[in-house]
């Protein structure tokens, strides 16, 4: 793990960091000491692990909650190189859908795709972090949505450390297998009118998770119109089961 | 507006009343002066207006956000006498049920017919309590479940001084119509599990709700097993509306 920068604003340190060629970001209370609940986050695709959606949520995160939070690029996505084997078949993806094929089936392929990559590389990132002295090895938080929900199902799966996750618009197509090893609590956040993923396939999903606390917040709006009171919610949620 | 009793405990005042025969509870902060916001809750099926799921809620509304907090016994229920007509009515119910009759639609007729005196009943109370020097006429919420929101969509549809609505367990055959002429935000419970309404009904009377702001939460378990930190999102969902 190679720090990059160490800047502070408002009372929260953002460190940039690589490790194995990932890019990634830390956040922190500015002059942390001592183990703290950490919450990993993926972003959505196109995005990136400082964009607006990651960074407010997670400034959030740090300044109410004094935790951690911790997000990285997904392959093809902000500072990494260019990934010929994801872009051909994205294009491909795109080319299909203008040609009036289903969205959700080419969405679920491309995030299994993607997840046997970022599972792994999220795993050694949690490990990595968790050994700096400011972050140490405290309860561990999830949240992701849209593509960090089609990449999140199989990591929470596989990682027996997260005991909390904030996931949503994404479908059963893509993660129903994974989401049935889910046992921990889990948010999960429905646009009621998604225009990306059919509403009975983000019900299905929630329905997949085997998990025993499991709370379905659905909203009117599109995709990416999740409104304001449901980062109030997630802080909650995750004060309740790391805190 | 006739007042019967009133007690206090742990800073809380519980004030009993009869209005045109209609028996009811006042909840305020004890001490109370000048106005503030209401909620008027609705009791469920077989219940009363000081059952254990109506006086823990409004024991926090009023410690919690110093709300004042009122229900009133509906028709056949609590301290009101027996109504030969429900009474005949339900009995019918119970054996179609038994016989195998689907139970929706028989909740539904029910809930109309009792609703058709419930509206007026509960709007003659808004106004006498509103009237109360310690009550005032401040914001008005409403919250009920089950049968509290069969009678409660019909109310919150009729009524403009109610500004946001904790609604739920209830379904479209009974409700949509009503649901369809109510605008102001309300968070909606969904049990995953219910057993007594069915899923894609309730989901429809979410749907069916005309509210630019609606949020549905949906939990596993059967009709009577919400979560208790619904309670604390019922109580921040007024707190942000009304407070």
């Amino acid at each position: 793990m190679r720090f990059i920068s160490d800047t502070s604003f408002d009372g929260i340190s953002e460190q940039l960091f690589t490790l194995d060629g990932v890019p990634g970001v830390l956040w922190t209370p500015e002059g942390a000491v001592g183990t703290r609940p950490l919450v990993l986050m993926g972003h959505g695709g196109g995005q990136h692990k400082q964009a607006p959606g990651i960074a407010t949520r997670a400034h959030r995160f740090v300044a109410e909650c004094g935790f951690a939070v911790a997000a990285v690029d997904v392959p093809g996505h902000g500072d990494r190189p260019k990934d010929e084997e994801l872009d051909r078949i994205a294009t491909e993806n795109q080319a299909r859908a203008e040609a009036g094929a289903e969205l959700a089936p080419l969405i679920a392929g491309f995030q299994a795709l993607v997840s046997r990559r970022t599972v792994p590389e999220w795993r050694a990132v949690l490990d990595a972090v968790q050994q700096l002295e400011h972050v140490g090895a405290g309860p561990v938080g999830y949240w992701g949505v849209s593509l960090g929900c089609g990449l999140g199902v199989p990591f929470v799966a596989a990682e027996p450390r997260v005991r909390a996750a904030v996931l949503g618009l994404g479908g059963a197509l893509a993660s129903a297998e994974a989401a049935a090893r889910i046992t921990v609590p889990v948010e999960f956040l429905v646009q009621w009118d998604d225009e990306r993923v059919p509403r009975h396939q983000c019900l299905a999903l929630f329905d997949a998770l085997a998990s025993a606390e499991k709370t379905l917040h659905a909203n009117p709006g599109k995709h990416a119109e999740i409104p304001a009171f449901e980062l109030d919610s997630a802080l909650r949620f995750f004060a309740r089961h790391l805190g």
